[in-house]
């Protein structure tokens, strides 16, 4: 699918500290000679000829073209009329697989030794079908819509990602005692595309339960898939065991696309002041490097990351270091061999 | 509203495990003369006269006339035409909020150690509706019924507990960026509610923020009020925070009735080899004496337990321990004083 060439790739800085922590993935990248090319494209919500606001066209034609894009955190503007730019993105290139790895991290000192895990959640519907009405007033519905279609197909990204990746297990995670007919459909395809990858283990469990057996024990679980709104809520939640939002990567996968962000928000207090930590845009990057078959050089910059961490020095303030950004960054590009 | 003699409640062992724990309750209230009578019936689902599978009468004419009881856990029939007999419990007394402490216990090692929260789950409709649609095959829709009746009814016992019970905070977990309507409306009411507790202090997250803060550090959070489904998810975390569903007690709250109810499964695997646990049942037995307006009584049964759990001896398997239930029953009762 892809030339071994130089990759042309949309490059979305977006806001607050957005910009300084690409420029940080870029020097680092450049550092250790990613056969990547830039496109940057500005992703600030624009009105447009229908009087909605939207992603600007110049970077979904970038996207279109380039089928790739690394995206720093987006500011939503508050009011009516605006949606999340992020999910405008993932519905645009009708990314349907948000792939969330979240691995305890050497050097970083969290309640929880062990976690390996990757939450696959379906990224196109569900509870963020985005389908409301007011029924009467003080009565309102909210529908959450869920297709064979698109549960069959984000089943078969786990099961394919989690052979990809030797893993050993899926769990599916639904609340099918209570939707019985939602959360059952979404189960029922879990199931039949189990059949179809007997390599991998597969097992169904509550959602409250994997809740529950997730903060005692995360060792229990390996790939996860669920239900959009199910993966929104899990995915946090592990991004928490292992240190944060600012330390886990994020990807949404389609079929014409693939779109690699850092999901912590734009910080605007401490945006323009070199303080920001990069590492989740870079781990991102990385998980885009893999996804590039660019496996090298994934592993190149992210043993040098990982090296960074695990020496605990010129780390950034949210890490408990007083390291700037920049200095971060170097430290990481000294590691690189 | 109680009078302070001699109270009647509804008793429902449950199945599995539920009559042992619930004999070991029953000894541990006769020893504390806890000024109860216990008025004992079955739920074993019946089919009622529509063919439908329900709640026995004798069992609904009973805590109508007692308007409290304490249960074990049920079992399901698996197979279509059953629902969970709990949650027709719930729905039939309009038990409309659901009370869940989490409150790390001395004597119970786990990787938390300040954990006091309390999650207010809606408890009547939201994702719990039991609206589904197949639309055309492979296209199914669940509706999330939200009303601002219900909304406003929760937040107000929520508030109200919290300024009861002498808790500074209360904290509305939503959606509201993604639902707009229905978490919309929840959070509107929530703001509402909390203009007229003007000594509680009331915040609003997001419910994957707060599932990533809560494992981080849950000193974070003191009183949590949210919709069904997050509140089915977010207290089996709490729960796991602080050593599982063995521990922690639960109170179905409504206008006429109150039951109160382990929620950890029948654990058929163990029943009737005095190997059970009680402490959930008995903790949701405190809180029950506590609506009671039993203050007295539940303070003395709750240090006896607590006192047990810290010395660490009889403890049940489940906690690490090789005491039978009734050596664990018997030790809480020595310490009754
Ligand atoms: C920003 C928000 C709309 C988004 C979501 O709810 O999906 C975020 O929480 C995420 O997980 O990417
Ligand atoms: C048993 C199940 C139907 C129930 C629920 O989903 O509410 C349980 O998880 C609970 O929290 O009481």
């Amino acid at each position: 699918q892809y030339s071994s060439g130089v990759r042309k790739v949309t490059l979305i800085p977006g806001h607050g500290i957005g910009p300084e922590i690409t420029v940080a993935v870029q020097k680092i990248f450049e550092a250790a000679k990613v056969p990547i090319e830039w496109d940057e494209v500005d992703v600030t919500a624009v009105r447009g000829p229908d009087g909605k606001f939207g992603i600007p066209q110049k970077a979904i034609d970038s996207v279109n073209a380039n089928k790739i894009g690394l995206k720093g955190p987006l500011m939503t503007p508050v009011g009516k009329g605006y949606r999340s730019l992020n999910l405008a993105l993932r519905k645009e290139f009708d990314l349907y697989a948000n792939v969330r790895p979240c691995k305890s991290l050497d050097g970083i000192k969290t309640l929880y030794d062990n976690v390996d895990v990757v939450t696959i959640r379906e990224n196109t519907e569900g509870e963020y079908s985005g389908i409301e009405h007011e029924i009467v007033d003080g009565v309102v519905q909210s529908i959450k819509l869920i297709t064979e279609e698109a549960s069959k197909r984000v089943a078969e990204f786990a099961f394919q990602f989690a052979r990809d990746n030797k893993r050993k297990k899926v769990t599916a995670v639904h609340k099918a005692n209570i939707m019985r007919m939602s959360d059952g459909l979404f189960l029922r395809c879990c199931r039949e595309l189990a059949t179809k990858y007997p390599d991998i283990k597969f097992e169904e469990r509550y959602l409250d339960t994997v809740c529950l057996n997730m903060v005692q024990d995360p060792s229990k679980f390996d790939v996860l898939v669920m239900p959009n709104l199910y993966g929104d809520i899990m995915s946090d939640m592990c991004s928490g065991l292992v240190g944060g939002l600012g330390l886990t990567p994020s990807g949404n996968i389609g079929k014409n696309g693939a779109l690699f962000e850092s999901v912590h928000g734009t910080a605007p207090d401490i945006a323009g002041k070199d303080m920001a930590n990069p590492t989740a845009l870079l781990l991102s990057a990385i998980m885009m490097l893999r996804h590039l078959q660019l496996n090298d050089h994934a592993d190149r910059v992210q043993n040098a990351c990982y090296e960074v961490l695990r020496e605990g020095k010129s780390l950034t303030g949210d890490l408990g270091g007083n390291g700037k950004c920049s200095e971060y960054t170097n430290a990481i590009i000294s590691k690189l061999n």
